[in-house]
């Protein structure tokens, strides 16, 4: 492995595939952390399973799991799914696995950036986050791949969205927080993400999900379904806090032109009634920096946005709302050639996020940029909307 | 990773390759454990480093590192060398890495023998011995190679050498010891080699080096250096213990034939002068199972025969001592399409084994049979005496 300080992705030619592009496979982690999950993980590692299961319909998929874990994650997943040991604080692949990039020539290269917990000692959620931050290189390491170091820049894959043609979705929540990268600018970031993910125009959405404590990632609001279209977490409550969001998103998207001037089609997608915690769920999680880290009552920031995009299917969560059904045939029509999936997700909720927060997808290796372009009827399996 | 309990290699037309033909990459652990590697193991892990990049400029090198080290093992290796994340309990790859196997198609599977720390309960070197245990299979969903399930049998990779045409070198005073397979007989030993090597002739030597802790591992006596042809750790002072000791396996040598029939070249390897412990080395062990590993002027069990065959290169050990450079000459002459990388190994031996134990070559897959038959001059890096 070839740690790349001195260049960028965008000097070197390589840009970030969006997540329908197709995949080599996908990194997932597997959980374990008694103030993270309830009731030591137990219920957690099932829904993870499931997630890892449905994906690996797909793509080859790979969970890192602790010494600890080790053998309880390999007799619980199929043998198509590769088990590695691999030390993390948590279990958010998205956040903290490498953001891969990719050339003409279909060469793969990792992106390490920096990880704090979501806010380092500002607001971050956990302490240490040492291992989390290893991850991104160990796992480079271990697909032979080279990296660029880009650990000076704090970035959680969950909080950019790509759609691989030259357009980069964010919050302002999230990546003008203070806990992350203080000296930088709006100015100084949108570069550092241009050079990184060679994109070449950066939407800002003014905020994310109510609750969401990563700061609102974009990945729990807004995603790319195809070049020019996005879902958008929505509520018709005009009482909900939520709404008002919402709206400020949609309103920025509906004003705003993509990397390629085209405006971009808005989804909604609804969002399920709240999701609160329950007591008995709060009694089994441990404290964290001495306090509790979810209270009986609080709500969760829950939305069926945070899907993964496999190369055949939809993985989506559910939370046993009325919603989840229109969810789902949303999902359908935007992707008619992929199966959707629908995981009932709350013991991944709880832990404070969702399946796009736990996996992250590794694009292809090899020429296969035809593949993005191709017209619908020439692989009936494979998602081939272009505009 | 797919575990296969219900056939054998060879049933399924799999053989060990020797290890002087062509590898795809070596594995190695990184060595930490305080009770085997004096001071903290400072001064093995630079030997280690020294072994791996000696390999590494001929084939791909893995190094398995724990949680602990691996930023360590990390920034002191170059980064032709891959470092994986790997619990494990010491660092002797040859004894508990998988045991790789090869068919005509040039598919690869591992053997994972179970392992017992030497001896287990009965004379055992450390306890416990799980993570060392888990290693091979683990090894094998790393790589994506399926397994074969044999760790109802206990055996360590240093305890065998196979001439890839179907013969295949123990101990007696290993494989038929108290603490392995108490059970079995020698036929039933012979019949578990023959179906999981694809051998047909166990050549049984009687002993190995003295004091070798391992039970006398044949990998530090006797190797093959070609097919028919062996070299066997040697002295010619009579009054040394160990002159019995390989006399009687010159003796069994020279009347013995191989699975082919032929009778078998031995090239005598002189033996360094006695190593032996110094007080200032034993205060930087730490004590293990209540008692001290090592005492003032124990004798290491030293020989030149502990040396790895890469692809380009013999990587062997030296002792300071005035036979270093005989036993490098006698190598040279034996491979002399490899350059023969004499490494000064005195922190290896005082853990107990040497460049052999702490090594396990990888075949390469793919069909490369014609490799092996291949003269000498059709790629002069490469080893390729045939009778």
């Amino acid at each position: 492995m070839r740690i790349i300080k001195d260049s960028t992705p965008s000097a070197d030619g390589f840009r970030m595939p969006a997540e329908y592009e197709k995949h080599e496979g996908c990194i997932m982690i597997f959980p374990e952390r008694s103030d993270s999950w309830q009731y030591g993980g137990y219920a957690a590692r099932k829904a993870f399973v499931k997630v890892a299961e449905a994906i690996a319909g797909s793509e080859k998929v790979t969970v890192c799991a602790s010494g600890r874990q080790y053998d309880n994650a390999r007799s619980m997943l199929s043998e198509r799914i590769r088990v590695v040991e691999m030390s993390s604080n948590d279990a958010w692949a998205r956040d903290y696995c490498p953001t891969f990039v990719k050339n003409d020539r279909g060469e793969i290269r990792g992106i390490d950036w920096g990880f704090n917990a979501w806010g380092g000692l500002f607001d971050g959620l956990y302490f240490p986050w040492d291992q989390d931050n290893q991850m991104a290189r160990k796992l480079c390491d271990l697909m032979n791949q080279d990296v660029y170091d880009k650990r000076d820049f704090i970035l959680e894959g969950g909080s950019i969205h790509v759609d691989g043609q030259g357009t980069c979705l964010v919050t302002e929540s999230c990546l003008l927080s203070k806990g992350r990268n203080p000296e930088l600018d709006r100015v100084e970031i949108e570069k550092i993400l241009c050079d990184y993910l060679n994109v070449s125009k950066i939407l800002w959405l003014p905020s994310g999900i109510y609750g969401d404590e990563t700061n609102e990632h974009v990945d729990n609001i807004c995603a790319f379904t195809a070049p020019g279209e996005v879902v958008l977490a929505w509520t018709e409550d005009v009482t909900d806090v939520q709404y008002d969001m919402s709206k400020a998103c949609l309103e920025y998207l509906e004003s705003a032109t993509d990397a390629k001037g085209r405006s971009i089609r808005v989804h909604k997608l609804p969002l399920p009634k709240p999701v609160t915690m329950t007591a008995q769920e709060c009694d089994g999680l441990d404290a964290c920096w001495g306090e509790a880290t979810r209270t009986p009552g609080e709500r969760l920031a829950a939305s069926y946005v945070n899907f993964y995009i496999a190369n055949h299917s939809i993985v989506m969560p559910g939370f046993g709302d009325p919603s989840d059904e229109k969810a789902k045939m949303i999902l359908s029509d935007l992707f008619p050639n992929r199966e959707v999936i629908q995981i009932y997700a709350r013991d991944i909720l709880i832990g404070g996020g969702n399946i796009h927060c736990i996996t992250q997808q590794i694009p292809t290796s090899g020429r296969d940029m035809e593949w993005v372009k191709a017209p619908k009827e020439a692989h009936p399996l494979v998602q081939s909307r272009s505009d």
